[in-house]
């Protein structure tokens, strides 16, 4: 007997056939998908304990977000409109060292989980401090989650140095390693805030334990010109220098690559977090997609921290990712919604190491899903399933979220946070960080 | 007494000064408004028949689209991931001309208001053929359009010669200009599909009423290479030579512009309709919109038809455009969220030359607004209600429309459309037109 099925559904699987069943169902059992496909065969063949007749709805993969932060919600909207440096340095790191606090992590990771479950998202890959708690959150809200305490060579809000990052590191993989659906990662910043042997040792931590490790790479010119002039080397030459490039890492943003960089990342078997919203906003570059994945290289898709986005929807990030590689490659045939559909879903397990888990549809696997309302006027007509995915659908369509086989939203309502007060309380901490320090947008008009 | 108070509301104006009300108050009476501000101050100073507490919700002008083809609604979808000509000729203009029937223009306009209605645009301008049938449903579902019969060198659905488009158009103009809602302007496709002479009679038509006149302009590199071969003019030379450039004119798109093109549509009050994410999605380059803009162009948003787009969603476009110029320029600080906001409302309506009726919430003008409901995670923390509103907000926010001092949506229920069955007939179409022709999105998935 298995625990639900789902029937009458389009069902989009991403399995390496592309199967998509105009009429569709999936069998769930426990935390796992026990059989997908044409409503009739599984209807005929299964008992479950729960029915649902998903008639009018579209069931496909959770989408995974590759590169985010997610407690920097507390931020969404404070600096907007500045250069990457003057908007990191002068008002996202001082504003940081302040406000993470244990409980304003606690508060905006809560508010981005809300966000992300209404989205579509089912598993994101995180680096940022106080990841313990950040943990806590994901655990009671039903979220899948690799979580990372960045380390960086200046004290972080929670470790006054980076070794002692690392030790937290350690004993929180060793803490939350069997849950499941928790993996603790390994992170260091980016090669231009952490010395060479800070970015060794943190990826000697990752290998000693299996785990991703995850950095910052070539996001800006300056960092990519200044990376030349101080290491002799491109950013991905220099940490292939340092030997930390293997197929563990997730180089988040990948923008500014020479073609021997791809080379590099294609043989080595990293992946890239590609952040398209965040590096056009920040003006940082257009990453080589469509070259990465030529030379084979895994590609995930991610929103980056919405300080810089500003939101964690990866609908919207499809549909920036298909049209800016059409118009930076002057070729409206690159990036098809297909291809962007994949990066989404099951790219983005290959980009985590996580491909025989998570990302597709397919007997065997964890029961990540979401199911989609097309009774909207902008989901019809449906000609391409793929186009509509990444050209028409929003977010907000995702009625319901499955992960680990447990329905984590229903008809949108979340089933394991309390939303209310919660909205509330995020405005208080804004509040406070208005008082303290110039919002950056309000700045910026007022130079005028 | 008014008619309607909306009280305890955020409120945006976008008038002159950039009047924002944390706890604002708008006052309707008819179709107009007669009163914006502090909430404290309207509720002392007015009585109306109905009063709606509206805390928790943004009250701002509703947007407006300034280029689109409404009925394509039914070809979303249809052909994607293809070059703009291929795109043209070997799809739409077929599919075009075999299934651009009455009927399928009245369903296709039917989806567009409802998806324009949901996504927070109160009035859109239209190119395209039988324009009488749209004017109906605009009349029947309480929205506010101006809509344009678009002439070209071949026989179109609705009209056996050009001549006939212009004598259709001009018979609309008196058949519909008294109308509160709609305006029938006049349109010839674009320099490289009409005569000289065909252009300069619409124009002719469109000075002889003093309504807008819409052409296509320099959207492509191919059409500015052309132009040039053929006319020895880019195509705003060319436009210019032909003596049709004042200020009634709306040109769509706009992309590839010399300084000397931008200065000319400067000097004769030329606006320009930007349609970020067509451009992009088709290829056809970035228009220079911070440019123009320096120059003291009008500016409005538009989609284009959502076969090239694929949706009607002026929120996501007023992202794409945000973060867009800012990567074009490589200049983080360009496009900043309110110059955007601007563009998409006040902005659309100086395009239009409806400045003094819509665009804005003053007191006055028409009753055009919408009401988001802010109750959502992707809407919190707020610094900054331009930044909100750019980089955060959806389409799906939108929870009322007014048109006209009416709400045409409240609480997401249209109050003038049937929306049962609607999607039903539309994937009927979908259906005929899949049977006669080859769908190019699948098509190009089977060419791998």
């Amino acid at each position: 007997m298995a625990d639900l099925i789902l029937h009458n559904a389009m069902v989009l699987t991403m399995d390496s056939e592309y199967n998509f069943y105009e009429k569709g169902a999936v069998v769930i059992k426990g935390d796992r998908i026990v059989d997908v496909g044409e409503s009739e065969r599984i209807t005929a063949s299964y008992k479950a304990i729960e029915h649902i007749n998903a008639s009018g709805k579209l069931i496909m993969p959770g989408l995974i977000n590759t590169h985010t932060h997610v407690p920097m919600t507390i931020f969404r909207g404070y600096a907007d409109d500045l250069p990457l440096h003057e908007w990191l340095y002068d008002y996202i790191f001082p504003v940081e060292s302040e406000f993470v606090t244990l409980e304003n992590v606690k508060l905006g990771t809560k508010l981005a989980i809300a966000e992300m479950l209404r989205s579509g998202t089912t598993t994101f890959n995180d680096m940022y401090y106080y990841i313990d708690a950040i943990a806590e959150v994901v655990d009671r809200t039903g979220m899948r989650a690799v979580l990372s305490e960045s380390v960086i060579d200046f004290p972080a809000p929670n470790s006054p140095t980076p070794e002692d990052g690392l030790r937290t590191a350690e004993k929180l993989i060793n803490k939350w390693n069997q849950h499941p659906r928790i993996t603790i990662s390994v992170s260091a910043h980016a090669p231009y805030s952490c010395s060479a042997e800070l970015i060794k040792s943190a990826k000697v931590l990752a290998d000693k334990y299996s785990v991703p490790f995850n950095i910052h790479v070539a996001e800006t010119r300056r960092e990519f010109d200044a990376a030349l002039e101080e290491f002799g080397f491109t950013p991905v030459g220099y940490l292939d220098n340092l030997g930390v490039l293997s197929d563990n890492v997730i180089a988040a943003h990948g923008v500014h690559l020479t073609p021997e960089d791809i080379q590099i990342l294609a043989e080595r078997g990293v992946a890239v977090a590609h952040n398209p919203e965040c590096n056009m906003k920040l003006a940082s570059g257009v990453a080589p997609i469509p070259e990465l994945l030529a030379a084979g290289v895994n590609i995930g898709l991610g929103t980056d921290g919405v300080a810089s986005n500003n939101d964690l929807d990866l609908f919207d990030e499809m549909n920036t990712a298909a049209i800016l590689h059409k118009l930076n490659s002057n070729d409206p045939t690159v990036l098809d919604a297909r291809t962007v559909v994949e990066i989404a879903t099951i790219g983005g397990a290959r980009a985590l190491g996580m491909q025989n888990e998570i990302g597709s549809l397919e007997p065997g696997k964890k029961a990540d899903m979401i199911i989609l309302d097309l009774m909207q006027p902008h989901a019809h007509p449906l000609y391409n399933i793929y186009s509509l995915l990444v050209y028409s659908i929003k977010g907000a369509d995702v009625e319901s979220t499955i992960i680990d086989g447990k329905f984590v939203m229903r008809d949108r309502k979340l089933l394991f946070m309390d939303e209310d007060g919660l909205y509330e309380k995020i405005e208080n901490v804004a509040r406070q960080i208005r008082e303290k320090s110039i919002v950056a947008s309000d700045a910026n008009l007022k130079k005028e």
